[in-house]
C-alpha cells in the first residue's frame, strides 16, 4: 500500500521496528535516555535554544497546549485562518475563553503579512497572533518569516505557530524568526505513528505562561518542563512512540536538514508538474504551493469520492479527500517525510489511470506524461 | 527483563507485532473496522451499553475528560481519595474551576463508603462523586460496589470513576454498578502500550454533559462520539496502539473476563504471601489489598531507592518505588495484564536477594519460602 496522504504518513522499517519493542519503565534511566536524547535532537531540527515539549497526544492537543498555556480567558488574540486547521485554531481559541479576533483568508490562498500589520495596528489589545504555518487542508504554506517580521519585529506580541505539517520537511528556524510557541506531530514529516506532539517555547512564551490563567493539566507545559529536567513526562507518556521517534530523529539528522528540506522540495515540485501533466489544477497558486501536501482539484464531472476509492482499488495508493467546504472537489497527495520520487510517480499515475476509467480526458493532447 | 511495574506492563508478542505494523488511513475503511471492533469488545469489559470513546492521550487525559465533560466551574463536586492518584482527580477539578470538597482517607486505607454518605447527606449541593477505583500508589482497592450504592442509589448524584489500573483486571460491572463516566489506560490491565485512554459515558452523564461548561476540545467526548458513529476520530489517533489494543483485547476476551479476573486474583494472593514469607508487610490491610498492584513497605534500616536499584541490577527486574509522601518508604510490585505466577515468583526472589545484599534478615526464621 503506498500511503499518500498528509498523516499518518508511512514510517521506515527501522522506525516500525522500534515502535514495536518490548515496554520498559517511563520513569527509569533507560527511558530517560531516550527522552533527553530525543528533547536535544528535536531542538535542533527546531533550530531553537529554547524548550521543546513532548505530548502524548495527537497535533490538535499541541494545538491546545500552544493555547491555553500562554493565554487567560478574555485575551484578544488574532486568528489566522487560510483553512480547515486554522479554523480549528481560531475554534480551540474560543473554547478557553479567547476573545477571538478572526483574520480568514480564501481556502486556496495564504495569508497576507499586510492585512496582519493592519489587524495589529488597529488594536494594540491584541496579545497574541495564531497563525498556521502550512495548511494541510489546501496545500498552501504561510510566508511565516514575513509574518513574523509583523508580528514580532514591528508589534512584538506573542506568534503562536501550528507547523504540525511543516516543522521537519520545510525550513522553520523557530528562534531566528522569534516565534514563541510552535506545534508538531510525529505523524507527519517525523516519519512516525501518530501519538506524540510537540510543542516549543520560547522565553518570552515562558513569561506569558506565568500570567496564563487558561485551565490546563494534562497539557500543563510548566509541568511537562519540570519532569523533562529529569527526562521524565508529568504522565505516562506513549513510550512505542518515543522509540520510533528516537529512531525516525537519527535518520533524518544522518540526512541532514538540508537535505530533508531539498528532497521534499523536489518532490512537491514533480507532484505539481505531474498533476498539471494530468491536465488537472492545483487548488494554490504554486508560489505559494505546500512542499508537504498538494491539494488538486477534481475535474468537472468527476466525483471526487470515487476517484479517491477507485484509485486504491486499482493501485493500492491511498490519497486524500478534501475537508470541510473543499470535501469533493479536491484531492490531495501527501508527500512528507518517508516519501521519495517513486512513491508519487506510482500516485500520480494511479489517479491518471482512476480518471481514465471514470471517463476523464484531459485536453492537453500528446503530453507523453499523462496516463495512457 | 521482568518489568513488573504497575504499567506500562509487559505485553504480549502478538500485541508488540501489532503495534509495529505499517500505518494506514485514520479515515479509511480498514482503520473504520478496527475502531468499531475494539469499541465493541472494550463495551464488553466495561459490561455497559453506553458508549465507550477512546482518546490518544495517557490515563490523566481520560481523567481531565471524565471531569469536564460532566462538570461546569462552580460545580460542587466531593473528591475521595486515598492516594496519589485520587489527589491528581482533584486537582484536575479545581484547575477547571469545580469547587471541591476533599474526602481523604490514610494511604494504604480505603474509603469508607459511610463518611460518603455523610458527605452527600451534609451538602445536597454536591453534583457529582469523583473516586478511584483501584488506588496504585497504594494498592489499594476501594469497594466501589458499596460507594456506589450510596452515591447512585441513594443520592442520585454523577459517579465519576477512575477505574485505569482496574478495569479489565479486576471486576466492574459498569451498568449494574451505575457508574456514570469511567476512565482507564492502554498500559494497564489491557496488555497494551500507553497512548491510548478509553472512557464510558452513561446516559446520565450524557444529560450532565449537554449542560456541562468546563472548557473542553481535544478532550471533547461529545465530539469524539460523533466521530465515532462513523468509525473514526476527531484527531489522528495512535493508529499502532489501536492495532495493539485490538489484539490484547481479543487474547483477553478468549481468555475469558472470568478467566482474567481469576489470574489476577490468584496470582496477586501469591504476591501476598510471598512479600509475607520474606518477612515484609503490605502497606494495605489483607481485605482491602489489590488485585493488581502490591505495596510492600520498605523494612526499616533498609534504603528504598537502593533496594529499587539493586533488584534490577542484580535481576533484571524492575519494580516501582513510593510516589509522593511514600517515596522511598514502599516498593510496589505491579501484576496486572501480561502476567504469570513465574513473573512474581521471580519479582519476590529478587526482592529477597537485594534485600540480603542490604543486609536485611528477617524475623521469622525457618520459613523455607525466604531468601538463603
Amino acid at each position: 500500500m503506498n500511503l499518500r496522504i498528509p498523516g499518518p504518513t508511512p514510517c521506515p522499517d527501522e522506525v516500525l521496528e522500534a515502535v514495536g519493542r518490548p515496554m520498559m519503565n517511563h520513569r527509569g534511566p533507560e527511558f530517560r535516555d531516550i527522552v533527553l536524547r530525543v528533547t536535544e535532537r528535536l531542538k535542533q531540527v527546531f533550530q531553537t535554544k529554547g524548550d521543546v515539549l513532548t505530548l502524548t497526544s495527537s497535533g490538535t492537543g499541541a494545538m491546545e497546549a500552544a493555547i491555553t498555556n500562554v493565554f487567560s480567558p478574555g485575551d484578544k488574540v488574532l486568528c489566522v485562518s487560510i483553512g480547515y486547521f486554522g479554523d480549528r485554531f481560531a475554534d480551540i481559541a474560543k473554547v478557553y475563553g479567547a476573545q477571538v479576533q478572526a483574520l480568514a483568508f480564501p481556502w486556496g490562498t495564504a495569508a497576507d503579512p499586510d492585512r496582519i500589520r493592519q489587524a495589529l495596528k488597529a488594536d494594540p489589545a491584541i496579545k497574541g497572533v495564531l497563525v498556521t504555518h502550512n495548511e494541510t487542508s489546501t496545500g498552501v504554506t504561510n510566508d511565516l518569516q514575513a509574518i513574523a517580521h509583523v508580528v514580532k519585529g514591528e508589534f512584538d506580541r506573542l506568534l503562536v505557530v501550528d507547523a504540525i505539517s511543516s516543522l521537519g520537511s520545510v525550513p522553520l528556524p523557530v528562534d531566528e524568526w522569534r516565534c514563541d510557541v510552535v506545534a508538531t506531530a510525529s505523524q507527519k514529516g517525523w516519519m512516525t505513528p501518530p501519538g506524540l506532539a510537540m510543542v516549543s517555547m520560547s522565553q518570552r512564551a515562558w513569561e506569558a505562561n506565568t500570567k496564563a490563567t487558561m485551565p490546563r493539566y494534562y497539557f500543563d507545559l510548566g509541568s511537562a518542563k519540570r519532569y523533562l529536567d529529569r527526562g521524565q513526562t508529568p504522565a505516562t507518556p506513549a513510550v512505542s512512540i518515543f522509540y520510533g521517534l528516537d529512531v525516525a530523529l537519527g535518520l533524518m539528522l544522518h540526512e541532514g536538514m538540508e537535505g530533508v528540506y531539498k528532497r521534499h522540495a523536489r518532490i512537491a515540485q514533480r507532484t505539481r508538474d505531474g498533476a498539471k501533466a494530468l491536465g488537472l489544477s492545483l487548488l494554490a497558486d504554486e508560489r505559494i504551493a505546500s512542499n508537504t501536501v498538494s491539494a488538486v482539484k477534481v475535474p468537472d464531472g468527476v466525483d471526487g469520492r470515487k476517484l479517491i476509492a477507485l484509485v486504491q482499488e486499482q493501485s493500492k495508493v491511498v490519497i486524500a479527500g478534501g475537508q470541510g467546504a473543499q470535501e469533493g472537489k479536491i484531492f490531495r497527495i501527501g508527500h512528507l517525510g518517508h516519501v521519495t520520487e517513486q512513491n508519487v510517480d506510482e500516485a500520480l499515475a494511479a489517479v491518471g489511470k482512476a480518471l481514465a476509467s471514470l471517463g476523464y480526458q484531459h485536453a492537453k493532447a500528446g503530453d507523453g506524461r499523462t496516463h495512457a
